[in-house]
């Protein structure tokens, strides 16, 4: 898939099928995250690969929205040293959740509301921070429909917001947009 | 660009030919970072983009390595509404970074450690968090040879630590890999 292509039509996919994904695609998945950028090149960051299904089905209760964990393919939880590394957490989770749409595995970031209990249960130590975990798998439901996606769009606030809203020119708020 | 190989490719940048980018370039870029996934779709994230040189120059003091803003084509600041959006303002800014690469355009992440100045310097409004400023450009050196990446990685521990160090399967910890 082309880069721009991929990252422009990635969606958090949350309905996996129940169809395993291969070792070395997980392998590939989590290889786009090592090589991910981060501060200093610290590379704060571990990966937990959950695949067990009855484990996935018990890591899904650690998250208030967490339900698709359980029929995920596989999950992999990004510990990382502290809070500060959050950002670093991102790029590396976006690393691979791209990664993953360009072999045509859907993902969702999948917070741990009860984080202590997440930590625990995946022998991660107190000291370190759960960043996230991720969901992955095959996308169970086939691409909407254009009027679908417009419902879905309008009813349910999804989309973005358009870019002139969000960009400012030099100064923030200096949103007007000229052609030079 | 193929998006495996993007992501897998993408280096940091700091140094800058002295060479404009397009202004529809940079609204591409911007858009892949407005496309980017956040919690709840929240979409936390303003942009505010600098382009003129005496600006780069003013806004490369904020940061303790931070001198070759003054050098980029022109800087992205990621302004959120509050720390806890650090995770999804480093999904945005590698959704960014990427499709520049892709777009053959180098990057690097940017911390302002004047944080305060910084702000003030950009408008920004004291209740929001200045996540990152990402400073883009044509990258001015040639792709390193062999040689001489293997010395870089050596000698100033660059590279990545390898995959078997950083992940465990099921458990923190178990990192002994069973191929399957």
């Amino acid at each position: 898939m082309e880069a721009y292509r991929c990252i422009l039509t990635k969606r958090e996919v949350r309905t996996f099928l129940p169809q395993e994904v291969p070792q070395e695609t997980i392998l590939q998945i989590l290889e786009a995250g090592r090589w991910s950028g981060s501060s200093r090149n610290r590379q704060p960051w571990h990966f937990v690969v959950v695949r067990d299904r009855q484990r996935l089905r018990q890591l899904a209760q650690f998250g208030r929205f967490a339900r698709h964990v359980a029929d995920a393919a596989f999950a992999v939880a990004v510990v990382v040293e502290a809070e500060r590394d959050a950002f670093d957490a991102g790029r590396c989770a976006q690393n691979m959740m791209l990664a993953a749409w360009a072999l045509g595995i859907g993902s969702c970031p999948t917070v741990m509301h009860s984080e202590a209990q997440a930590k625990e249960f995946l022998g991660i130590p107190p000291s370190r921070k759960l960043a996230i975990v991720l969901a992955f798998g095959y996308p169970a439901k086939k691409r909407k429909s254009l009027a679908e996606r417009a419902v879905y769009r309008v009813l349910l606030g999804k989309g973005r917001k358009p870019l002139a809203e969000i960009v400012s020119w030099e100064r923030f708020g200096a949103t007007k947009f000229e052609v030079q």
